[in-house]
Parts: C-alpha cells; structure tokens; sequence
C-alpha cells in the first residue's frame, strides 16, 4: 500500500531550511522564548498568487522533513511499524512521503507544502537541548513549558517571515492535527482548510495516563539528572527508552502487532527461563525500536512535547464548550480517523464533527477500517489519498 | 455493587498458615526448588467427605488472603480501582472478599474455600527474596524462573500434605485462570469443575508486549543492581513504579479512567506548567498507587511472575493444538469474560471455548457488560455471583 503510493512520484531531494524569528514569542505560561530558530523544509513551487500553501504539522517525534529525500540524510522520523518499514535501504525519506509528492495526496506539482519541527523539539527548531543565550549552556528543564498554542505562534511568525499571508490548508495527525485545529481556531483569516487525522480536540484520561507513565519513566532515570544531563556524557537512554516502548504499544492495534508478531520465539525453539532474555521477537522488536529511538530523540524534547499534547484542550478557551471554541473559524474541516486506532479514537472525531456542525462549520468526516492502529495515519495512503484530494479539489 | 455483595456476609477473621512441601519441586526449567514454604488461608468448613473443596488461584499481586478479615492486618492485595475502593477503612479485606463468604458466589456455609500464594511471589510462599539455603542469602535472581505450571505442582503438593485428594472446583481471574486451566489439563483426576474468568489460554503480542515493557522498567531501575538490592537499603521503587502504571492503564477500560478522572485537575485550577507536578488528576491517581506498590510489592517477584503469565501457552503441550492440550481434562468448564476487557479479551474465551467444544468438554461460556476492563473479574459479584453459583449448583 504505502509502496503503491510512492510510485506515483518522490517530492525529491529536500533540504533543511533555517529562520530565525524576528520577534520574542509570547508563550501561554506568562515567559517569552527568545531567539527562536525555526527548521522547515519546503516541496513544490510557491505559485505566484500565494494561494497554494499546505502547512503540514507533525507529531510527537516527527519533525520538519516530511516528504521526498533528506539531502543532509536525516533519520526518518516515521513512528510505530512506519518506523521500521522506513528502514536503512530508505532512511532520508520523509515522515509522510507516502501522501505528499508529485500526484500524491499533497500533489506537491499543485502544492506548496511547508514543514516546520516545532518549537520543544530537538530537530532543528528551539527547544530544550538548546542554548540558552542568558546562561550559555543548553536550556534543559529552563526552557518553558509550551503549548500546542505556542507551537502555532511561532508557526505564524515563521509564515510572516516567509511573506504567507494565506494557508491553502493546514493539515496534521495526532498531535499535528491538534495544531492543525489550533491554526483554524487561533488564525481563521489564515486557514482556507483545515485536515485533522487521528486528533482530538483533547485527549482523555486514558491518553493523559499514558503521557505521564512515559514521562515518568523519563525523569524516574537517574542519568536523567533533573533534566540537566547535556554535557554530562550520560543521558536518560532507559528511561526514554521504556517511555518509548509504552508509546509504540499505544500506537498500534492489539490486531496488529498479534499479525506480525503473535508468540513468535526470536533466534530460539525454547524459552530461556531467563528474566531478561528477549525470548519473543515482540521484546526484541520494542527493545531495538526503544534503542534506536534513545539515540535519535531528546529526552527533554519527549518531556515538553508529552506535556503540551496532555495540555490541550481545545474547548478550554470557551469555558468548556467546544462549540463555542471552534465558532471562529472560518475553515472548511476534514476529519479522518481510523477504526483501529484506539488511541485517537473516532469517538473523538465524532466528538468534534458534532461541535463544528453546531457552530454552523462546513465539516466532513470519514472513518477509514484498516488494522494499524494509531500509526494508520503514516502507514495508510491508500484510503487517505482521495479522501484528502477530493476534499482539496 | 461491591456493598451489596459483601452485605451478605462476611468469611471473618481469617489467619495465614504456612506449610513446608515434603520434597523438592521439579520445575520446567529443569532446576528443583527446595525448600518450599506456602502460605494459605482457607474459609468455611471441610466437610467430612472432603467433597467440598474450592481452590482459589490469585492474579500476578494477589495473595493467599483471598477472603474475610486478616489477623495479621495484611495489606489488600486487589488491583485496579478495587486495590482503592480498599482503602484505610477496608485495609485487612481480601481481593475476593466480595465473591467469597457465608451466602456469597463461593458460599462459606456450604464450601471449604483454600487459596495458596504463588510460588515466586513475595507473599509467604517462597519466592525471589527468601533466603537461598546454599547461600543463606536471599536468592534474587539466583531464584528459578518458574511457569504457571510449576506454581500449579507446587498448589498440588500443598494439597497432598493437606490430604486433599479432590478439589470440587479450581477457580481463577487473569493469571488464577491460568492456575486454573493448568490444573484441569495436569490433574484431570483431582478437578471436578474449572472456573476461568477474565482469562486466556495465552497472551496475545500486545499483552507479551506490556509485561515485557513493565521487567525492562524494573530492570533498568539502577537501584534494581541485577536484582540483588536485597540489603542495600536501595531497591528499585522507581522501576516498579512505572511497571505498576503501565499494568494499572492495562486493568482499566478507557471508559472507566475517563469516567472516574477526565481531564479534572489535581487540587488546582489551572495548569502549573512544569514537567514534573501532577497537574491531572489521574496523573497524581497513578503516581500515588505506583508507589504504594512499590512498598507492598517486591520488584522481583513482580519479574518472575510477569515472565509466568508470558510464558503460559495451554497449547503448547500438543504442539499448538489448544483442542489437543484440553482433551485430557475431565472437568465441566465455566469460562467469563467481559466487555470492557481489552487486556484479557473475550475473543480469547471464545477460543478457548472451541477448542473444549472440539475435545467433546462440558463448558459454559458468559461474557459480563460491565464497564471496569480487565479489573472487573475483582470489582463485578451482582453479574459473576449467579452465574457461578449456578455453574457450582
């Protein structure tokens, strides 16, 4: 399916883009954040007219390299079995090529589709890891706690900066899609369009749970070090590492990972009888996947990030009503969620279409039946291709 | 619900008794266990047939104290919500109590009800942190890994020197219908009738996936130090911490989390914006249970049993065939499930129920609509109390 896809065409080569924004950032805690460096990443051609900007907005591990081929060779950013089928033989390749390129969903000979790593990241954009310029070392657990909110401001001045006025769409999955809302939301004479895949307008208490056990186990990491651990020589690789494990899980089906895996033994006939003998080839996945993410990915980063997902809330800017909070928007919604995703679930969606028609928005819907759980969003190109073209169209 | 089944009577004071088993365990691993120390409670009144024998087999923190009052004051053993539904005012009241007494599911007035600690559990039978007679030093991880069917040999034993040569039934949730199950394919001969709830003839990928996350948390507490903390004055409250957290979200339903906590603030207002205070309410719920079973629970025993449950697959007796594994049983089955269970699913007694048709079994099959996830077998008697009183009858 995602192989398909690709065929149809590669955005090509894309290199990574640098700003550095202008004005201090005004953040939801009461702190500005200055300077503020921005990494983005840019595919097609901007038409003259300005009328042909897709933002796309990534997830809690993505960053800015979201189509076509990294020229600096970024490791792909891709979650869950995404991860893994973006392997060493296509690593470079964006976190959504599958949807974004010549013909594809995001019909980068169309489109002007921009990226940008959020601020909190450790991808190239201002975040934790760091300088701070008023102590010279990396900011660790003094950068403030930012938003989903303050990650769209500092979107927005990025656009200024790059003269775009007017976002054709804005678009995103899973927390990319809360930015997504934000954007509709916050700035309705910017967005034309607005795409939410596997979102919500806040999480529940399940996915809150889930947020602080991976953050705890961040932080109950000794190397951890309160946070101050650059420069140290060790840095909280377990403990990222088991609040890795815990997010993959959530970012598969129960049915997926018993597809690929069920009670496979790895490299053995028997058990072990050992305690820490990766003896089913699902420990060994999630242990190689924890791994590989320690060495890729911020601890901090993953900290700040977890909490500005477990901090939205959308209909808090309306007392509650989430009717009430989407009514500034003056963009046309598409919603897709997917029946295996149980993280994001299409109750959620439901949720939000019914807020969105009660506040008189044009709003489109659809649920997509495949097995992959949350990780539907990168891997399925197949359903989502229409459904976004058509609804772009 | 609990109020109403426990109103009915209660099993009374009840006090832990200890038996040493006369010889040494055979395990599968290929290693003997000896000595072997088992604690147990029993309630009501052995009749003189001795036909009116229930086991009652415990989950991965349950304990022998299955009903009535502790004498010793042992702290409740439940899970879940019940483990907080039992709290100071209950604290002494067994994980069972609401489906075990005078009038109750397993009617005291009319059975002897016997429930043992597990081996490898850290409860009074002997387990990771009793002393190893070749060394006179706790074992750690010197101790054997032992499956769910050595835990059954060693409840045999306990039988033998009890001189209980018939169980009228052997009755389990989650890991005790495993016991459960194990007993009626080992010992046909001794298990009249075999009661299953909330269980499965073998963990699924996602649920080998989580126990295998829960021993790398532990495991990569510093303060574990290989699993020889005992006497170090450290131990790894950290790891069991998280371990304990990722287990809980697992026990409960995404409905009954979101109905007990949302998205409500902890004694606040509004967010903290820091990484590390609890600002949820469900995210202050988990840290405070993480660490009460910190305190009550021994991180060892947590990995031994959490590899048991992973490791016990019915079918692998009869080279995968589940039908095969159950033909020699001579019990009637009860097997119950329930909706809000995501963890232990219902698709798994469907399975399990097939293959006891296929190998010609009496079996009885219920799925309960209740909304506490894997938690409910502990938290439902008004459903599980007539249907098993039924079954029994």
């Amino acid at each position: 399916m995602v192989q398909v896809a690709e065929a149809v065409g590669s955005a090509g080569a894309v290199h990574t883009q640098y700003a550095d924004l202008p004005r201090p950032l005004a953040l939801d805690c009461g702190r500005y954040l200055y300077p503020v460096r921005m990494a983005y990443e840019t595919s097609g051609t901007l038409a003259p007219a300005r009328d042909n900007i897709i933002m796309v907005c990534h997830a809690l591990s993505g960053d800015a390299h979201a189509a076509g081929w990294s020229v600096e060779g970024a490791p792909s950013a891709s979650d869950g079995f995404g991860a893994e089928e973006r392997g060493s033989d296509r690593s470079g390749l964006g976190w959504w090529d599958n949807l974004i390129g010549p013909g594809k969903a995001l019909d980068t000979d169309r489109y002007f589709v921009i990226c940008s790593n959020l601020i909190g990241s450790c991808r190239g954009s201002t975040g934790p890891s760091s300088v701070d310029p008023t102590t010279g070392r990396p900011y660790a657990l003094d950068f403030p706690v930012v938003t989903v909110a303050d990650m769209v401001r500092a979107q927005r001045q990025l656009l200024d900066l790059l003269g775009i006025e007017r976002l054709l769409a804005v678009i995103g999955g899973s927390l990319g899609g809360m930015q997504a809302l934000e954007w509709s939301v916050s700035y309705p004479d910017v967005v034309g369009n607005c795409i939410a895949t596997a979102s919500t307008a806040h999480l529940g208490a399940q996915g809150v749970a889930w947020n602080a056990i991976a953050r705890n186990a961040i932080m109950a990491d000794p190397d951890w070090q309160g946070g101050h651990y650059y420069g140290t020589g060790r840095c909280p690789e377990a403990g990222i590492g088991v609040a890795r494990m815990v997010g993959h899980v959530t970012y598969l089906s129960a049915r997926s990972i018993e597809d690929k895996f069920g009670r496979r033994l790895q490299d053995r006939n028997n058990y072990s009888f050992t305690l820490g003998q990766p003896d089913f080839a699902v420990e060994s996945y999630l242990r190689y996947q924890a791994q590989s993410f320690a060495r890729r990915f911020d601890a901090n980063s993953y900290l700040y990030i977890s909490r500005a997902l477990t901090y939205f809330d959308l209909a808090a800017r309306a007392g509650g009503s989430l009717a009430d909070a989407v009514s500034p928007a003056a963009a046309r919604f598409l919603l897709i969620s997917f029946t295996s995703d149980w993280l994001y679930p299409t109750a959620d969606s439901i949720l939000l279409e019914a807020a969105l028609r009660a506040a008189g928005k044009s709003v489109e819907r659809h649920e997509i039946d495949v097995p992959y759980g949350h990780d539907s969003f990168l891997l399925d190109a197949e359903d989502q291709t229409p459904i976004i073209r058509e609804f772009l169209s």
